[in-house]
């Protein structure tokens, strides 16, 4: 039931709720191979939220840590060779072990080589990517318009989050416009990031790949709505929001979600 | 002299204020080798309490720094390569010049290699260890109660330090039980991990290693205490916890530590 | 105008404002080879103050960065070999790209190895140097004196920034101290290199190179001034930073600037 203020929180999303609160009841293990900016902000991310953060790149650990992970993040930024490594490995026993995993493909439209090692990636069958309208054609070659995303959403099995203004959330049939968040989190490193993470702790405790997205993505806009309220500026609103995350309920998601 | 309400900050723990004013008199330099994740944070609470850290783990600058460092961390959260060379490096300096160390063994319940890695460290003798009860268990191959923990350290010769929602700190002889700190530090990445690096800080100016672990485990837990009771969340306690180890003084220490 | 309480923001210095200014406007692209305890607060403040941050230390990647960018850092903590292999391709892209970039020679007098990796670097000019005294005299071989840092800046046809308690900067022919800052910035980790991003940034958008220091290192030291006075320590002064670097205007700047 959509409301004049295009909150949108009725029946047809109250899973937002429930997933958030799986999250918290199972306390999944999450491991993050990420960029080196963004590990500190993305473990306390994962822990507000009430998932279990590791976040080791070494080439001798991350297959025990994966084997025994709920889900994966694989995020593309600062890029060595090890993190090079450390995916490789990682999605071999992610395969092996059904771990579901979540591709970021940062910045690939500035490194023409991370955007073949992304494409690479696919065939490890992601279960969600999340990236912005750059990120989006860098990796399929398309433009980052709806259509286009629901059928590489649906060639590639995957559920396609396309981050902005307001986030796009598509398996190929079914849609979602989020447009909770706030301008000011474009100014906090990491945020996308971190929101990859909640993505993947969210597929961890629910198999509707589609709803585990909306979810993570509603939380976290919420989350940084919430935190801007009281925040004086960037740095205030990176700790609010790991505050909220931690704070948020059912009720005052039911009272924000902008879902539609 | 023990109060009813458990706090137990009387002639026998005074100890605690003075190892916390030499830290800040003495501003020794703590070098980390210590995971990715952590590192920012662990330099934070280090500056806030008084030391100096340095964090590099590169092999050709490690040795210049521990020579001249008053103590040293080696927590071997994301432990790759490189960070297993610097460790390597580092403990023969470190026994060279006589530098005291921490060993914080994140983590190696859920990683084999890492277990191996540790157990070979004690060769090195740490003066300290701060671990959880899997971790315990993973190292000693011992259940994780009092007289095996005692008899471990004694077999040692170091301080064991066994964090959980009372710390115990034994060095076969003595024991402390410190009931200080919050249950939401546990949902900030790396507090753990920055209470090692408080240890080592504590064990560059106090020979007394015993007594300088149990310092610095009741001033974090106390500096946590504080920062909780304003905090909104885990990001502000955080900032808080930060800001609290700043300020800390003997008539907050005398006030607050629930020592036995 | 040199006011009574030594406040100098009249004409001589109204470019600060300006240059400030001209970052949020143009909002340059900075890639930072930066240590690892300071990747994360580097990308902050230059996010609040206006700027890109890029951070890879990737071989494979740096060059396409540093191609793009407006100007880069090179800091020299925690310096690995992936690290120096990292900076001396950009080095060779930002001279084949005029890409202007600034060094921040850490901790040079603890490493032998680093001073001379850092007397190296010379040859490819860099455009500022951001460095305490212990640090100038390590790269130098001279007294941190102003006349010596002065004849070290045209011999190198570099701006040299020296910080303390009044920050020093000259190229050789004109002369700025700066006395705004706070002392308890000094118990933040990366404080120094987070400034050092910031005259990169300056620099990025403006060609008179000590003009964009002094005014990198008035901001700020304005926003740590602001931010120590609602601070209660070290951990929420670092957050108030961020947000009074977000915050600054031109009306706070002439206020508050003590350059002379």
């Amino acid at each position: 039931m959509q409301m004049p203020d295009k909150r949108n929180s009725g029946a047809g999303f109250c899973f937002v709720a429930d997933i958030r609160d799986a999250v918290r009841a199972a306390a999944p293990r999450v491991h993050c191979i990420t960029n080196s900016v963004a590990q500190n902000f993305t473990a306390n991310v994962l822990l507000a939220a009430g998932g279990v953060p590791a976040m080791t790149i070494a080439a001798e650990e991350v297959a025990d840590f994966v084997a025994s992970s709920g889900a994966m993040l694989v995020n593309l930024g600062t890029l060595d060779r090890a993190r090079r490594e450390a995916i490789d490995i990682s999605l071999e026993i992610a395969t092996q072990y059904r771990v579901p995993w979540v591709l970021d493909p940062v910045f690939i439209e500035r490194v023409p080589a991370r955007g073949v090692f992304a494409k690479e990636l696919m065939v490890h069958k992601p279960s969600a990517i999340r990236l912005n309208a750059a990120e989006f054609t860098a990796l399929s070659g398309d433009d980052p318009v709806p259509e286009r995303i629901a059928r590489y959403a649906r060639a590639n099995g995957a559920v396609i989050a396309l981050s902005g203004e307001t986030d796009f959330v598509t398996d190929g049939d079914r849609h979602a416009a989020i447009s909770n968040g706030h301008p000011l989190m474009a100014s906090i490193t990491a945020t996308g990031c971190a929101a990859s993470s909640l993505v993947a702790a969210c597929i961890a405790v629910e198999s509707d790949v589609w709803r585990a997205t909306v979810a993570a993505l509603t939380v976290f806009g919420i989350a940084g709505e919430v935190a801007a309220e009281a925040a004086q500026g960037p740095g205030s609103l990176a700790i609010g929001l790991i505050d909220a995350l931690h704070a948020i309920d059912a009720k005052t998601i039911a009272a924000r979600a902008r879902v539609s």
